[in-house]
């Protein structure tokens, strides 16, 4: 598969929903999900905000695209994701039947198994903005170390 | 650990739920957490009515019990569920940092795997009205091939 600029912009669009996060003081992690008439949902990581710890961008874009098409399944759309989803969000996107998953960074290698080895029928594109995505992490973090505080 | 008659009570709290769900036509699976002081959050499964695959009785449970205790992890907490966990919601109570899983049926081996080789803190005991869980689990799924229909 090509990647081309539709692509680039919905994560790009992705990116622009971790920079929400990092104001709020969030991990910076955002996600997009759309279907061939455009953007279904946007989300981001918010479990300090709201105080759930299941809260990443995945899961919310996932129950906002689920309430936007009235639909349990979300088998016509595509994910995009600043960071390689946590094998609680693999799973999650495995159980909503989500078509493509285009994921930026990659910190969490232990996913790579789940979805190498998965026998849904998800396609997976990774490193998309990967440079982008992984600095505003990087830079999150560093912040956050500077501060001394832990998420 | 003995099982006493408070985790059988929680429990039967948590087959309560799931006869809420086979009511209204979802796969009959409830789920109760509690911490010291009592009942925490009861949920049952939802994604027929609710329209999302992944609003299993565990991830709804999970959801209010966070914002009832306003905290984003629920170490404290236990989870009762008649049904043993799938691949996405093990992961949800790992993320959540649940302390103890009781579970009642068991058909979905494979998660079996994740629960023994987690590296996580949690402690899980099954089998736990597990008669009555699978029951209620037989029986809508016959009424379901009687009336020809499939979820």
């Amino acid at each position: 598969m090509i990647l081309n600029s539709a692509h680039r912009a919905y994560m790009a669009l992705a990116l622009q929903e971790a920079q929400k996060a990092i104001k709020k003081g969030e991990v910076p992690v955002g996600a997009v999900i759309v279907n061939d008439q455009g953007i279904v949902a946007k989300a981001h990581n918010n479990v300090e905000t709201k105080k759930n710890a299941c809260y990443h961008a995945e899961i919310l874009a996932i129950n906002s695209a689920c309430k936007a098409l009235n639909s349990k399944f979300l088998d016509e759309c595509m994910l995009y994701v600043t960071l390689e989803p946590c094998c609680m969000c693999i799973q999650a996107i495995y159980t909503s039947r989500i078509k493509k998953l285009f994921f930026g960074a990659s910190i969490t290698p232990y996913t790579k198994g789940l979805i190498d080895n998965s026998p849904k029928m998800l396609e997976v594109y990774e490193g998309l903005l990967e440079k982008e995505s992984q600095m505003l992490l990087t830079s999150f973090f560093t912040s956050l170390r500077n501060k001394k505080t832990t998420l």
